[in-house]
């Protein structure tokens, strides 16, 4: 390579003293400030000269580890035609997320976000045969999405960069070793990364499919939620983790449903202080309208344990593809039968809600709720509610949803143990899609029997930018970037300082002696800034390796200092070259 | 890297027997059939992953050129926002070529044709002062252009990659020494594509700005067209081109204005043959209608040497940035003063055309029209025309401009020769912007003298991906493409073919030897296949060398086939892997 010695007084890389206006989180911070990434748009940046350098540095770790698994590079375009995701029902999935243009000749076409469409169609063009198959391919691509609220910098934008990988296969058993090597290599690039991640049970929601796992890497800054035992046994986003039915109770000799007067207390938090009761005794029914795609409206009522929130994001994947909300006046009016406070399954010794009921309107109970439980809840009169009503005696349900918030404490599936919440962002994601897509664009090869069958498909991919970003987010001091020596811009990051011409002369002998031994050196040769300057923007552009050539250099005397544990270290001029390369832990 | 042997039963590669239906150009129908690229949408393509290898070579060549002439790599994003291009007036000058869309907050947004003012803007936010020039910054980054009619696969497509590099100076002579270092590295990196060609004049045209030249690559399905000298001392596009005026002529002994009668002579052939004269002794009178940005429109006459076509494009360059076309019915019926197929400068004794004269419609002259010379033209009365009507003495032209075609064997400028004509396509293009984007977007800097100055910018550009298809077509015989060494997607095309182990065992072994010695290897390990087969798609595919194991291999021989010149060559097993070696052109 010609570059290998960049002087920094030539560099297309100013820093910046300020921070950006809009940057909550360090990675925006300081990127920007060290003269990485530079914003032209909402949630749309360019990179610069060394931030350019960093990502093809994460890129290169991706390749290879692909390769390694098997997998083939190609590219597709951004742009490509409306048509590709009109046949998967994607356009409408996506709705106001997916950027769409017309061309000269009106014909629609729109941004990718993503590739599967593009993929399946291009395995169904030119492959016939399962001798053909397993194959799986992928391509590091910038993608468009029209996100409602690009923030954190390149960590949530609009344009990304991102690794999209897809397996096809003619079974299911090869499905799952191709998701396995994918999923190994996933985990291979993110200790190279030197991200820290938890592989959760993700939710397969509307891309169907039938096993979903997501890397999610723990971060205060995360927008996901996940759940995890403390022993590691059980890990989920906290929109796949399921409940666990409480245990049956036997209620063979409760007391009869008993209705009795609750004036003013159409809330749970008065009828627990007017029953002295706690809110987990009490049944809280909550009313939603479901809407179809075809715009078919109607209302359900869900019910659960009174201590519990609603979590409507875990409501929305239980009701999909039904889209969810909570209920309006208007369909509160349209359903007078429904006295407002004073809710529940059953009135007047029958069936209540439900299918087959008095309503009609149907009836959900949240997971959690066990057989034979006993509750407080309403009883369709104003001012009136129920106690003793048992759940299998009295009342049932139309189907059981995931609608309560999830709590540390609260089971993992399988008795697993207790599990609490933490914060992370997604680093990757793997998928087995399934069929879905190949059966709704037609792609079929012929299995050994010569029988038609239709591709299985896995989907995999990490965000390339935004897993820069969370390195970024994971290595940095309040004085800058320290980048781990495999993602660094630069191997080393000379500085010459003081006056008089000895230390130029001595960093240019240090700069050439480490690009002589096969590193890439950023030179700091600028002839008229302070020492102060030119150590305050070696520790905010973060290169792990710093050697200086300052005062002592006539001494023959220069210093190695290690950006991470700020450790300086004398060496002499010929001593210099050969103890970084003894310091650095890659070889 | 991990993935040096990639055997072919396994790639996602699969030939194609048939030409795409639309394919008129030898790259298009090769890189289609030989499994490198595939079509999206009109003028859109995927690259399969043979594809993507030959791309990231071409690709490494540039960079590393770029990179020993200065030029510093960084990469914008495709979607920019509208109002980058308003400020430059680009808008309006790109019309229907460029891709708009609008976001979910309605801001307008545009798919980048080009990144000048991005750059711009880039050099205007970081940097201050003379002391920060110059510098050049290049991306090879994903461009789109709504193209009317994409055609020729990837040599005219909608999507496509570009090297867009600029320069950035604070003085002229900054700006000429960064324009020659980009224009050296663009020779070095043609000679490495192996790509003829020949730098050319250009018309700075709607870009503005001073000096501009083009590297045409000479082929017959060029789209450009362009003229020279058979001694090289002068070449142009022919857009670029300046006719020079006839010698002057002393007309002082020249008989007067004399109108005649000529019925039924309202074109040049008709008035040549009733007068017995050549079109050259004519002078035809074109109407045309100019309209300004402001949507004013107005006639103006050009008049042209009878015998010459006029060149639209031509005088669309000389009027702009006005635009031009022929006068319409409606613009003819305004002026009941042009009497159709009798036009002329003159009339009954004085100028009737051009500033000052009788009608006040503007005259201009094609600018091979020289001083006294004398024509015979239309009187600007139905069925007449004047004859010895001399230029200069009976009319004046309001100014000069280049409408007529050009010819082989008109002269160069300069006293240069006469020229000839040939096609050829742009594979790059050099250009000395100026100040305009700089003065319309504030790019400034501090002077030496601490003055204000607006930066001056030079633009470089070279299609990435119509390289590649322009040594595709320079590199094929009819059997398949022919890659040059340093392009080729593989270094070496191992077969295996024949009955029996022996042959596969050794040509694994084969394989490994040329991984082993630091080769790229293709592997045709396909069990099934043909000799037949194998044989034609390795010619289709077209890397240079190729190594057979097959029936001879049992007697420890082996064949070692140079694609281009067709020749094999039986070796011992041992020697295949030095032969390859020591027949190499690249080591």
């Amino acid at each position: 390579m010609a570059d290998v010695i960049q002087r920094l007084s030539n560099y297309f890389l100013r820093t910046l003293r300020d921070n950006p206006a809009d940057a909550e989180v360090a990675s925006h911070r300081l990127l920007v400030r060290a003269g990485y990434i530079r914003r032209q748009a909402p949630g749309i940046f360019a990179w610069l000269p060394i931030g350019l350098r960093v990502r093809r540095r994460v890129e290169a770790i991706i390749r290879e580890e692909l390769a390694a698994a098997g997998a083939q590079e190609m590219l597709f375009p951004a742009l490509l035609p409306q048509e590709f995701y009109e046949a998967t029902g994607r356009v409408d999935d996506y709705g106001d997320g997916m950027f769409h243009l017309s061309d000269r000749k009106d014909a629609e076409m729109v941004l990718a976000p993503t590739h599967e469409e593009a993929f399946t169609l291009a395995v169904k063009d030119l492959f016939s045969s399962y001798k053909d198959l397993p194959i799986t391919i992928y391509q590091i691509q910038d993608k468009y999405r029209d996100e409602a609220r690009p923030r954190a910098g390149i960590l949530r934008g609009r344009e990304f960069t991102m690794k999209d990988a897809y397996s096809f296969d003619w079974n299911d058993e090869g499905l799952d070793a191709s998701y396995q090597a994918q999923r190994d290599a996933y985990e291979r690039i993110f200790r190279r990364l030197g991200l820290d991640y938890v592989i959760v049970a993700a939710d397969s929601g509307a891309m169907g499919g039938s096993k979903s796992e997501e890397f999610l890497h723990p971060t205060e800054i995360g927008e996901d939620t996940f759940v995890r035992t403390a022993d590691g046994s059980y890990a989920a986003n906290v929109e796949a983790y399921t409940a666990t039915p409480a245990e049956p109770r036997d209620a063979s000799s409760d007391p009869a449903v008993e209705v009795f007067d609750t004036p003013n207390a159409g809330t749970i938090t008065a009828i627990c202080e007017l029953e002295n009761i706690t809110g987990d005794a009490t049944l809280k029914n909550l009313v939603v309208a479901l809407t179809d795609h075809e715009g078919k409206r109607e209302l359900a009522i869900v019910g659960l344990q009174g201590d519990r929130a609603v979590d409507m994001k875990r409501l929305e994947i239980a009701f999909a593809p039904r889209e969810v909300e909570a209920a309006t006046e208007d369909d509160l009016k349209a359903h007078p039968e429904l006295v407002r406070g004073y809710i529940g399954p059953w009135k007047d010794g029958e069936q209540f809600l439900g299918e087959g009921s008095t309503t009609g309107i149907p009836y959900f109970l949240d997971t959690r709720i066990g057989d034979g439980s006993t509750w407080v809840t309403g009883a369709n009169t104003n001012e009136k509610h129920v106690r003793h009503l048992v759940y299998g005696r009295d009342f049932v349900a139309d189907g059981r949803v995931e609608a309560a918030e999830v709590r540390d404490g609260d089971p993992a599936p399988g008795g697993l143990g207790p599990i609490t919440a933490e914060r992370g962002t997604e680093i990757g994601h793997v998928f087995q899609l399934g069929r879905k897509y190949a059966e709704a664009l037609g792609a079929k090869v012929l299995d050994p029997n010569g029988k038609q069958v239709v591709v299985t498909m896995g989907s995999y991919g990490i965000g390339v930018t935004r897993n820069l970003a969370l390195v970024a987010e994971q290595n940095h001091d309040e004085r800058g970037l320290i980048w781990p020596e495999e993602l660094a811009p630069f191997d080393v990051h000379v500085i010459a300082t003081g006056k008089g011409e000895v230390p130029l002369q001595v960093a240019t002998q240090l700069a050439e002696g480490a690009e002589a031994a096969g590193l890439e050196v950023l030179f700091d040769d600028r002839p008229k800034e302070s020492p102060g300057v030119k150590f305050g923007d070696a520790e905010l552009i973060g290169i792990p390796w710093i050697l200086i050539a300052g005062k002592t250099a006539a001494d023959g005397i220069v210093e190695l200092w290690n950006r991470r544990s700020n450790e300086r270290t004398q060496v002499s001029i010929d001593e210099a070259i050969p103890a970084l390369l003894a310091a650095r832990a890659v070889r």
